[in-house]
């Protein structure tokens, strides 16, 4: 008898077939089966995904750009779920516990998590549906659950909170917080698609007198009108900034997009003494203009998202100050994900900000 | 009787000649007669400068780089003197007093000077030897006299103080400061020339682990090592600097040239978290590396100098924990600063770092 | 003919009278004649009153609270009106020009200003309706005009900026400041008065989870709803917060009283990590409970107003963030003041929060 | 054969012995015997303890001061060892490591700890010989082992880094960093025991101008003297400071004895603008002169240290910044830690800071 053998026969025997969106290269994708994950390491939490959402750096693994998320790969690093099963160094969740999912994952050991840069986490930081297995299924696997997860409170809106998992902690840190948004301020945000939005949202945290949204897309600023723009600025940004602000700019520009373009219109609108803040995943380099900044004192910021608020805004999300569903749009059951991902592709023309997939 | 005529000849017969170092076009000086400063504005106040010394930016004056600077303007401007006259609403000074003049004029009342940003008052800023006559020469008008002038405390070290008007204040505020130095960092400093030892010299108020100087001058980095440097890189910088870091990079960098090389090292060793302050005047863009940038949770500054720590800066020199004199290799009296200006502009060669001219 | 008593007379006959509330030590004051007051120091600023209102302190000063207060000075510290004239040295306003006066003045010059401390200025600070004349009257002479007074901007609501000479800076910066209120925070605030409700008006600037007032006047607690406090507290105040908090405690504790019991309630509130900011005007030393604190990570805050924020609350209000006119309850004519001191005496039974007084 | 009582016998058989420093009761200690430590929890580590150390807070509880501590409990809570056994979730330690333990232990995974305030850990804190047992003992368990031990560099001197257990994170986290220590300052630190000596060990990573100590132990300065104090005051404290400082108080006042007359001095010393540090244990309340203070915009904080600075500290040893072992007066076997515990009870006889007990 060869134990080994019977052993495999019996793993494979136990072996549970799940529903995944994965990637095959650029362009291609698919509804597919897969093995559900199992526990790996005694950190592992395995969470059945209740609801997922779609993220423009899923449509950017799409195009081919992020060339080291491998063929085979689940997509999606957003969502809540439940606890299906807790590893057994697993404390602070156990089956059964409704959970909201980091899209950084932290190992909470580490010089960057102990730092709070979770994003740099040395184990972890931006791996679901990059470099491991995501969230774009029925099941996932969540390393370092303990660190990763956050409980979802009672009787919370469950697609408010997967708004948490990346895109509110994105424009709140990477813009907002590193912005230094303050009361009074001037801000502009250049790019109304959902993470410009979001930054939005969380910049009337600070109470802003004003809150300017540059974009091309009339019914995007629309959007940002309804959720707390006070101006709108649509082609010929510099010009039309520096006139609604006396030739003075602003105290916050917030580079939304991730373009050369839409940073040069960020550098050329900042006060002395302002800031900018960069949100966008840029593919190229950019033309810092340091003879005439050199004498500016500006502050520019880059940052992956560390997901170190998300307590704070999930507390504001519980107080009613934030309201992060007014961003979703479209409403899909889990397995129409290929046709999410046709009207998410075509975000202008379908009117799409967030669209949330449920299972 | 021509009372006009009569007024004129008693103004001329009123007016004392100076000698000032005189700008005439790009690559043109000269030490010559020109009228004595009298005050104009009730803010103003009158300075006979007892020592001065030449800063890094005239040179860049006299390659015709600041074309806004006037054909017959005095340069300069740093120094301390004394009060020869004090106008009538200048409550803080009187005839007598001994100053250390400040090379950023702050009228304290804009929103800049009370937002503590003197580099962008309404009324100043750095004019002096820009915009205005400066401090080479016999005697000096200051404007907004009361928030530009410093007290020199009874004992304190003239040469010492000098290196207070400018170069001192810059490297920390442009440098240590806005690149936020802490106990146990390790610090880059890119470039050894008067503003980046200057930059080491501040940079161990806060006692980082280690700084590292950066330059292609052996005779700079040696003098670096005696000011505090813990590692010297002369050559292929980056490549030495992660070696040195373990291919960790910098937690600050400060960019103390003023070019796009040095710029680049700058970008190419800061770790992420990390800061890069650019300290240098620069006279061309620079390609800023955002698409690897993005994710890195960096942060860059530029700054003008605010000169709102002098009051920070005169207590440590007082208290002898700054030695700035440390900077001064070369001293001249002030009728020698055509033969000083020749040292200077051949800092390489004369190992010169800052001269002193004494009236 | 002699010559002193001739320009005496002189003197006497340019006299102008006003009226203005003078203060004859405590418990009594009288709407009387007194000299207009005149520019004596170049930086002197004549305004006429338009607006004024009556202050907590100003009862502290009738109750005798406030022995360096002399018999025959105009009280008053807030208000806005006209320039009536400017002293030579006063180079930001001129006759016509309406301003907010600050209750602090600052003279922009000294250690304190440089720092922004203007309430510690040496020659300023709370002196108005304090050491010198205050705003109580027709017209006042505001000393260091430049740095003490702010032009309104057209249309401004000039009720709502009179709230901005003391009790909006006081409270934003004595209590949210200080307090470092975050968006999520718990906050509570000790006492319901107009500093109290104007902490509750610019916490939300930083959009906290919940602010908690606490008073023992049901009549204040109501308005503190309507206003944005998210829970009341009326008795048993430290058992029922640690009811409303899970037993954690609040994240800011605003003191805004100034008595020991009162701020015995925010020491037994507090959580670890968190603060204190007191706003209250004590009279009475407290008992610090170190024996129970030593180890809570608490901070503790001490603050007369700087009005260093008041041009980020100018901006707040012409913005429509803030909208400090909330606070205002009654309205009289400046001549009606003695009746305006009695209904604000008799606050709680007037139901009174602050009163506006027009000239 | 019955396995079970095999294996109960076994176990029971291998139970080893070791030596170990116990707490019976107030006034009561003994040098005996005890079990060695287990692995309980996957997350412990048992670690040979190779260094320790006595600290005031032993002292506290020999006298009663601490109820909570239990008959029989080791005491120690500071040490330098080697992992003998790493429990199975332990992932950053391996048997053979040599460690520095943090006398605080933290899970990483709280809201406190996610928040850096590892003192108010929800499964740790403060633990180790005060809930339970400590580290004067042959072998120590150490709970939570990924998060509460740091590796020990080549080459360290293991003595320096005893220090770095408690004594100098306290020092630089609850004096220091909490009293916001800048270059140019003026610093009191009120307490020249080990703890105020490590106070002015790291406030001069900051490079203040002045480093006042007071104690009225004339040895205990001296030996201030000598680590970098630049100023002594021996009695009349109050007095002598005021007259030191022209009148102006201190910018930071450290308290680092705890009790109500070393607060007193504090309160009564700190400039406008300053800081009052806690660091000293208190057993009584103090009485808080608010009624001088209200308007002093001071700021007073209190700390239980979270050893959240040891990496940086370890840093600054490492680079020769910081030297703690210039603390240690007194050397030890671990066997003779009675006679150890006799001398630093008598530590101002016996000229004793610290004392390093070795196995």
């Amino acid at each position: 008898m060869d134990i080994g053998k019977l052993k495999q026969r019996n793993r494979k025997s136990k072996e549970i077939i799940l529903k995944a969106l994965i990637y095959h290269g650029a362009g291609e994708r698919a509804w597919e089966e897969k093995s559900k994950p199992v526990v790996k390491d005694a950190t592992d939490a395995i969470v059945k995904v209740t609801k997922t959402t779609i993220c423009g750096t899923d449509l950017h693994i799409m195009k081919g750009d992020v060339p080291e998320v491998p063929d085979g790969l689940t997509l999606g690093h957003e969502g809540v779920g439940v606890i299906a099963e807790a590893g057994s160094a697993v404390s602070g969740f156990k089956a059964g516990d409704r959970v909201l999912i980091s899209c950084i994952t932290s190992c909470g050991k580490c010089d960057a998590c102990r730092k709070g840069m979770y994003s740099h986490c040395e184990k972890g930081g931006w791996i679901l549906g990059h470099l491991i297995d995501g969230t774009q299924a029925e099941y996932v696997r969540i390393p370092h659950a303990d660190t990763s997860l956050y409980h979802i409170p009672d009787g919370a809106d469950e697609e408010a909170l997967v708004m948490l998992s990346d895109i509110l902690p994105t424009a709140f840190e990477c813009g907002v917080l590193n912005g230094q948004v303050k009361p009074g301020d001037r801000v502009a945000i250049v790019g109304a698609g959902p993470i410009g939005l979001a930054t939005l949202l969380t910049a009337q945290f600070y109470s802003p007198a004003e809150i300017i949204m540059i974009d091309t897309d009339a019914n995007r600023l629309e959007a940002a009108k309804t959720l707390g723009a006070t101006k709108l600025v649509n082609g010929n940004a510099v010009d039309e900034i520096m006139k609604l602000t006396d030739g003075k700019g602003v105290d916050v520009a917030v580079e939304a997009v991730g373009t050369p373009a839409t940073f040069d219109i960020c550098q050329s609108i900042v006060a002395p003494g302002g800031h900018i803040a960069n949100v966008g995943v840029h593919g190229k380099s950019v033309n810092l203009h340091l003879e005439k900044l050199w004498a500016s004192n500006i502050t520019i910021t880059t940052r992956l998202v560390d997901t170190v608020t998300t307590p704070m805004l999930l507390k504001t999300v519980q107080s009613g100050k934030l309201k992060p569903q007014k961003l979703i749009t479209h409403r899909f059951a889990l397995n129409q994900i290929m046709k999410a991902y046709d009207t998410f592709e075509n975000a202008a023309k379908e009117r799409a900000l967030k669209v949330i997939l449920s299972n």
